[in-house]
């Protein structure tokens, strides 16, 4: 077994001691990744407190990781040692399912195992996350990570960047497409300038005026304070596609009647309660509203060297372990620009 | 002018009357169209009755007409005396918005003549619909008709028709498919048919077990109903696309819950209170939920054309003008099958 040193939770009250634990040797199809970098990932706070109703603890958090390459099993072709690797939000599932067979292993309808929080294969051994040394894992579930880009900006791609690239693609924004982008946090910021990159002009609406310069400096062309009726009047019926990241409750109503003739709205937050929609909203106009949630394996490839090739990375605050409870209390008052990591290298 | 014999409500107790009162002269690009036959639509009901708040009397209904064109404006091209014509939901509108002119009339962004309950292009002179003795109506808002299908089963699909025709082509319903339609009205009938015709494997979802024997004649593979809690579960997760035909409140969650990866449910029936929508059944399999109203002129035209090739109209009951009040009970109490027919020939 392989020892590894991590951060756990190991009750709601979300305090983080250093835990260690071993993980499995590495198998043939297995490499072993020396972490280096782990993003926050607002549901990481969710998790480790409990807030979901189907946390385990011990928990080490964690779905955002970059690091490299030590080891490799024997029959691993993807990899080699001195790599640059990622892992996102699960690392196995079961391979023959129609969904694993379409790329969509998020979506195993036998067992997706998640990163942390979650069990293996075998439905017994418990997942640890990112806060952590290293982890082991099929190569299969490992991402191909380029080694020259800012690898600590990285992190964060592999669960927000894969969650606000899939829905862009899926929905064809492209050159000319008119994309609203509603709330300017992790999810968001990365929203902007994913559909900023693919040709679209951006609107950014958000409860805070103070958000203006940022989202402007992120590329997006307009910015619109949610609360203010009349410059939401003025933007009605004009948006070809909107990617609501807003996981407080809020009404989606408003931002359904921005969209123009069959116009889509994607939720990728999580509000807890239902939302009322109005069949008006969505019949008049031949409006739609999708969800959508990370990837699979083949899009966070594809979304990686996309933003290789595009020099696309999170806007990050580097934090060492210690700092970690800080962080989530900054992430949850939304004072964060724009996802922090940690920097697990030398913990 | 020309001198036209109708029915009509002259307030909300929905009381019919025979109605004289004129339409314009047939102008350079007009036709008289005199009425053969016109469907009744749950919408004629809700209007006649004031139940949407926006109606004007006297009002005669109609929005599903088929007739002989007796008279031509010298400038048409499409028709010619003897032909067959249909009219839809509209009559006109601005030609020149972006709506308009990506044939998407009935979302004209400027006025969209409704065929009754409406005003003309000078939002003044008040529209009369179907139930009537003529119509004079521009060229290229009427439909062609396939003289030698059965005309009074064809009537119907001019709204019942396009409304089905137009989500199951947007969604790309074709060979193969699993498609679900909730409800077996005038609009889930002609779904049924119209998703078979299209090669789909459909499933009829209804709170009345008697009209199983309905669903299969008309061609479905399955019959669920939605009140047997394990039926619905059985089928969760396995379907591509759901055409919700159901106006009454319900629960929406339980048929998005029954999608498949990246699966859409389109509601085409107006339900009036917020439905409550959870995110999670949403972003939980990248299922979508979309509005969809009637069509432009030209996807009702291809429709037509559609429906004339694979021999499809309406299951209808003929009635005579006398019996629109006796119809209307009949259709609030779903006793109809499929639609009520009205013979305006002798009327």
């Amino acid at each position: 077994m392989i020892q590894t040193k991590g951060y756990a939770v190991h009750d709601t009250s979300a305090k983080f001691e250093p835990f260690d634990f071993e993980r499995r040797d590495v198998g043939p199809r297995d490499i072993l990744i020396d972490i280096q970098y782990a993003g926050i990932c607002h549901s990481d706070i969710h998790q480790a407190k409990g807030e979901w109703g189907n946390s385990t603890y011990p928990m080490v958090p964690g779905h955002e990781i970059v690091g490299n390459v030590t080891k490799v099993g024997n029959a691993v072709t993807k990899f080699k040692v001195g790599d640059i690797a990622g892992i996102g939000c699960f690392v196995d599932s079961c391979r023959e399912c129609v969904n694993c067979k379409a790329g969509h292993e998020q979506a195993c309808k036998v067992h997706c195992c998640w990163t942390y929080n979650g069990t293996e294969m075998d439905e017994t051994t418990m997942t640890f996350g990112g806060y952590s040394s290293n982890y082991v894992i099929d190569e299969a579930y490992a991402l191909k990570v380029d080694p020259t880009q800012d690898l600590k900006a990285v992190a964060p791609l592999l669960c927000a960047g894969i969650t606000t690239y899939s829905p862009l693609r899926r929905f064809k924004v492209g050159p000319g497409s008119k994309v609203g982008i509603v709330g300017l946090g992790g999810l968001g910021h990365m929203g902007v300038k994913l559909a900023v990159s693919m040709g679209a002009a951006v609107t950014v609406f958000s409860t805070s005026p103070s958000k203006e310069a940022d989202a402007k400096a992120l590329g997006a062309q307009h910015f619109v304070v949610s609360r203010d009726a009349d410059a939401m009047a003025a933007v009605a019926g004009t948006l070809d596609f909107i990617l609501d990241t807003v996981s407080a409750d809020h009404d989606v109503n408003a931002y359904l009647n921005l969209l123009g003739w069959e116009g889509t709205m994607v939720l990728v937050g999580l509000p807890t309660a239902p939302m009322p929609i109005s069949a008006f909203s969505l019949i008049f106009g031949n409006h739609g509203l999708a969800g959508s949630g990370i990837g699979g394996i083949p899009e966070t490839q594809e979304m990686l060297d996309y933003c290789a090739e595009h020099n696309i990375t999170s806007d990050i605050e580097l934090i060492t372990p210690d700092q970690i409870e800080t962080a989530y209390d900054r992430t949850v008052k939304s004072d964060v620009r724009y996802r922090f990591v940690i920097d697990m290298q030398n913990a």
